[in-house]
């Protein structure tokens, strides 16, 4: 339940040096002190190869990524940095290892009296999951006196058969309950807020079917190159790193029934139901393309395959557009439309309702009467808000039409938004799942794109800093539309 | 049809010296000359009883008036007031009087080669109306050689019998279709726009109807008291005043069906549609006031019966607010109240809809989850613009929903509309009388309120600058609703 207080806990990093924890879980965990939400019964274990780091080390490390983050001005953080974070390496992560973590979890939990409830955070490649699990399950880590959490990142699997095999892993030692699966877009506020804004305001849940919506798109589009991860992304292209889960997270928001409560599960299930209702993608409606070297004026922008660490003959996918229907009573015939890409025009995750035009158009015997559809387009990053787009009279004679918008910005009505992982890792610490992926939800979502990386599609060029390959725009053309790039 | 040309016309003030010439119609024309609608073969005759004036004395008033409204600056409004201006003394209008005029009429025709086009333009108090119109009749100067045009001003009677008794004397000399009633509210750009907004916008009108709307508001507040208009007002009251004309028009066109096609007739039709379907007024759901002396900060604000001119007992009401209920398929169940007075905290005229709760409150667990209905608030005046209450999560946890507002702006989208005047000359000048009161409206709306005159509510006190008396109050909260005072 959300507003729940946070019990005593260790939280357990494993992959503690790492990237995440530094850029992301100190800074998260840090507001959560400030504000009050933890104290000093929750305790930090990070735990990772390295040998030559011990505890001050470790604090030291903390306390520099802390800074960088702004978040060190403050005496409280750095008590806490020297109270609560400790360290524990697992080398590679042998059995011996893992007794080693265990000897260490129970060590802390005496020293600072705690009831033995445990987070554990695979915070490391996905290469290393089977290992940590079947290390916490064998030691008994997860048998702790109180209660034990397993939280995850993606991806999870890379299709659905891996998917399905460590789901049946992670299941061997843990209970679906006690899996905490990481999607960080769903921690995001205007994301949560698309629930909020489609339940709690009956004017748009009764415009949300297919009497009233014509189309949707939904865009995440990063203006970023695959920068220094062309190792994991050469061996997971855009559809396993941003398809398969961000993008259908926001989809199955869009598109889910009104669910029983505002509960995980009763949430969960109806996001199910969604991708269950998706009728397989047609081979001709799935664009695949790959970013080329283009001439800017402040340089050239390099080619996917120029990239260090690509292969010159890559054929990985840095960007899918992608249409599908889903045939249930509110959205048969409504198509939606996914669109990812690296190297696009600019970043920006964003959310277009189309509805139907007006089905008689009463100006149009007067010139500049050429009426626009109302379109929602809810804007998740940046800039995060809501616009509403209809039309409205231009002053004066004769009658002329003009589309306007209605807007609100989360940053004008309440300043900045605070970070998803500070949302998503205080709901772990009081064990709300409503905004975490149920092994379900992973599945269901492989289950529909696997035949798309069993047969894949060809790969289209395109300039980097363009909205990808042309047949991205015919996916759309074909049928009278066209992608909102606003 | 609107941007149709203007043809060549003699514009015959009839009232050429009042107020209204004065302050509206000189500077309308002005900035329709400055436009280019107007050319010098658009002739402007003003006719009052003052013996003492000839041309160049006209000529220089209206120099002085255009002057104090910032028009005086351009050499075409020197010259247009040079050449284009005239005089004529109509004494008391006996028919002497009105042939001098006929005379005149014709040689202004013969020397400006004017084809024969007139418009009337009733500028004088109501009780003048009938003789004026005689006068141009008996006189034949309704049957020139070109188009006729009679417009007249509010009131269109003071109830049932003497509007259509009004209705009957005009029509005995003009054709329906030469008569331009002039509600200035309906040359507000907003209030056009509202047919705009309703019909060009297929996600509101799909929600404007009883199954989604759960009350109307239409509020016409003014925060002067009667200043010097006691003469008029005594007889008058805000009836009359405001309801049976202003506020009704609103009404109908908030009310409405879609038209048949955005002409005339077609909206018309549709208006008298909507007060035929209008059950007849509960004398329990009226409530009439009257404004009391208040102690202010800036002195006291003198009540109602203080005013020069007003009787010391004067029952004449200040303040009306009502509810009325349209038995439609559209509106059935769906309350509209009306509200207006004078000496109210500020100017605003506002149309609030407001829309039903959604069926279940999902939120409803968490604290601070009272979820508010979506209202859509239409501001004529001041400020134009349109806003969309909805709800959002307010950033963090636990869940918090708090009401924000999507919002828009004329003058930030298109600067300064323009006045309600210069629309309605160059719709009467152009021959579209869409935004034009029909006989079959001014004596349906009479025959709803008729019953109210004939047996006049109690009138409350009201103190000076609040929203009028507690029983208006009232009206709404025995229903669980309140006025919405923005």
């Amino acid at each position: 339940m959300p507003g729940a207080p946070v019990e005593p806990h260790l939280f357990i990093v494993l992959g503690g040096r790492g990237d995440l924890m530094r850029r992301k879980l100190l800074p998260a965990l840090a507001r959560l002190i400030l504000q009050g939400f933890l104290k000093e019964d929750c305790q930090v274990l990070g735990a990772a190869r390295s040998p030559e780091l011990d505890d001050g080390k470790f604090r030291a490390l903390a306390r520099e990524a802390l800074a960088a983050a702004d978040l060190f001005a403050d005496d409280q953080i750095a008590r806490w940095c020297d109270e609560c974070l400790h360290y524990q390496p697992i080398g590679r992560g042998g059995t011996e290892d893992y007794r080693s973590l265990a000897a260490r979890v129970e060590a802390l939990e005496r020293a600072y009296c705690l009831p033995g409830n445990r987070v554990f955070y695979l915070a490391m490649p996905p290469a290393a999951f089977p290992n940590a699990i079947t290390g916490i399950g064998e030691t008994r880590l997860n048998r702790g006196p109180g209660w034990t959490r397993l939280v995850i990142e993606k991806p999870f699997g890379r299709d659905l058969a891996s998917a399905q095999e460590l789901n049946r892993l992670i299941h061997r030692f843990f209970d679906e309950s006690q899996i905490f699966r990481i999607d960080h877009y769903l921690g995001k506020e205007t994301v949560q807020n698309l629930l909020v804004f489609r339940f709690a305001n009956a004017i748009f849940e009764s415009l949300w079917n297919r009497d009233r919506v014509e189309s949707v798109h939904i865009t995440v589009a990063e203006n970023l190159g695959v920068e220094k991860r062309a190792d994991y992304y050469e061996q997971a292209g855009a559809l396993r790193d941003i398809v398969q889960n961000h993008l259908t997270q926001l989809l199955t928001l869009v598109a889910m029934e009104v669910p029983a409560a505002f509960e995980a599960d009763a949430i969960r299930y109806e996001k199910v139901k969604v991708l269950r209702s998706i009728s397989p993608i047609r081979p001709e409606d799935v664009v695949f393309g790959q970013y080329e070297r283009a001439p800017m004026d402040d340089g050239d922008v390099p080619g996917y395959r120029e990239e260090p660490g690509v292969a010159p003959d890559s054929t990985t996918e840095t960007f899918v557009a992608l249409r599908l229907e889903i045939a249930n009573w509110r959205w048969q015939g409504v198509p939606f439309y996914l669109r990812t890409g690296k190297r696009l025009p600019r970043r920006l995750t964003q959310i277009v309702v189309t509805f139907r035009y007006p089905p008689v158009s009463l100006f149009r015997p007067f010139d500049a009467c050429e009426i626009h559809a109302n379109v929602l387009i809810i804007t998740i990053q940046p800039d995060e808000g809501f616009d509403l787009s209809f039309e409205v009279k231009a002053p004066g004679q004769p009658i002329t039409l003009l589309t306007q918008r209605l807007h609100f910005r989360y940053a004008e009505a309440f300043g900045p938004l605070p970070d998803a992982y500070e949302t998503l890792l205080l709901d772990i610490l009081t064990g709300d799942q409503t905004l975490f992926v149920h092994a379900d939800e992973v599945e269901a979502s492989w289950r529909l794109y696997t035949p798309l990386l069993e047969q894949k599609p060809p790969v289209h060029p395109y300039p980097a800093r363009t909205w990808g390959p042309v047949a991205a725009d015919h996916l759309l053309a074909r049928e009278g539309r066209q992608w909102l790039n606003l």
